[in-house]
């Protein structure tokens, strides 16, 4: 259950309506998954997240499978299995390999254990790590 | 200030000291980091971690440079200072440029939105993002 | 499945029937809710957090409904799903509107994407944010 | 020291040179804080980050004072210093009372106290607190 | 459901065969859970995690239920429900009594409380906690 | 620096005044860490704070020290430097030993690896954990 419910195609208001067409007509699928449905409560929000989206996930100095990892790391490390769940499909169906998808749960396992290690040891920043600023 | 004294060369116990020579030796570099120096008071754990990120972050089906990205990934997500510095630091030494570093973090912080609004919005997962279990 | 057996009310203790009773006068309902029901192994712990939750919710220099959506904000911040559903409802008995939620949510989702980026960058403070201390 | 130079005016790209000139118009100061400064290498996400603070911190269905409260609840529980100081400082310029600070506090540390009591018992959701999904 | 299969004893590949062999005789029962078996799709980190689980939680310095009431408070914070679920029937085996379990949670709520309170307030670290590094 | 300025004793209300007396009294010494001078600007939160910390972290079911290993375990994972370092502090006050610190992280370090593959994984809960609920 979700804190609002999820709206089907028949309940969207105009706006709403017009980010779901460019969803499918981007992604080349009738299909529009559960996070939109409840985001289209708020049309103006669906509209900022999905721009953002569009220009974040494109190809660009980074590959977009790449891209789908790094999601998948963060919503590892921010426990949401929704999330989890949704970028690792999509993962797949940008063609991360069964290796692939193991060699990433390895190396966040490791970040994770090394992450809390540091935490606990309150290790100080290098000198040799600065970068300005 | 770190929650132990970081340990020089001179302190090592025999085993932290071989595990010391190895970092020095996979890596090509006199210099080892603070981490390493803090965690020299437990040698065992020391050597299982060294040996972790030798067998984890080694060449494989993804890419070093990926693996990096995405430990800079969890480690924000994390809120791991340190963990930040050290891996944006080993990304640049690994071929990591200004364009893709930006990419990253353009990443992380959609993703943590996202992740957020799912949380909030408790959003049920979709049936079609099932693998099996 | 909780970690505990959730106690039916002729299973309490008498310290927790009477923090049970109290939850029921203060709320005016009868209905107590699984949190509680959870909590009531540990009668003294149930009371010590009953009695801070009318401490800390009671209207004082912040409204009772602002404070709700601080509780969601926070709640969602540590990815707990009971606790987005259980203070979204009572953000909603209090008078919380659709509009109301849907801008919360967009500032929840701002503040994690700009935490992230914080985070990933490592912007020291300014100066000029500095109260003392 | 952050992970990137802080970027002073003359260094910047002229779209960063424009979003900076808008901070500066809307926020009616000539102070740009040091998030900006590290932001301002990549021009695109500075300008997407900008619209976004300005289209979801404006006034609406919640003050914009509230907003300022649900962010530093989001960053503490997040675990950002910078977040919680740049955050703190503007809700103090848009007229938090101490008094007001000190409840927010309360809150904030409620809700995380009773988070984890949540995570640790594994508390099923109570089926009143359902909106349909 | 996860985002691998579960594998079934027949399905296993020899390294892993061989890692739940070990399981089994280690803990003196047959029955091998879930996480390992969603594990073994990548034999070598199935080895690397059961090898740290079998020299981290042996007899040592501190008792093995002390160390599974760490491994509690540390899944409660990181949000892994089945983490909890899992280290809480893990502590019961090994002794862990209701009063025992109360009191864990009585510590693990107060510990969130400050240190939310504790980030909200920025609070400088005194000297006298310094240990050298 | 903090968000609000530390408070010297000569400026403590009455109230606050009160609770410093009894830290005092209770700890045999006259040192008040700085998380109690930044909380003191709110007294009655004080007092709450400071009976929990009374209530909670006296002997009971629980070593004193147990009970510090655990708290030093939730401040790493909620990622709180101050916390860290003022109960690692308190740990060795309480007779925690270099060889105890050891393996406490080793624990920490360990949970936060299962807990992040736990999640990216998706493991659904073994039925043989279930307490009732």
């Amino acid at each position: 259950m979700a804190t609002v419910p999820l709206l089907g195609d028949a309940e969207l208001a105009p706006e709403a309506r017009a980010v779901f067409e460019d969803i499918r007509a981007v992604r080349g699928t009738d299909y529009v998954n559960n996070f939109w449905r409840a985001l289209a409560h708020d049309p103006a929000e669906l509209r900022r997240v999905w721009e953002e989206v569009k220009a974040v996930m494109a190809p660009g100095a980074l590959d977009p499978l790449v891209k789908e990892l790094v999601y998948i790391a963060v919503s590892t490390a921010n426990a949401c299995p929704y999330c989890v769940h949704s970028h690792t499909a999509s993962a797949r169906a940008k063609g991360m390999t069964e290796a692939q998808h193991a060699e990433l749960l390895r190396v966040i396992g490791l970040a994770a254990r090394t992450n809390h290690l540091v935490t606990a040891l309150q290790v100080p920043v290098d000198e040799v790590f600065d970068r300005g600023g």
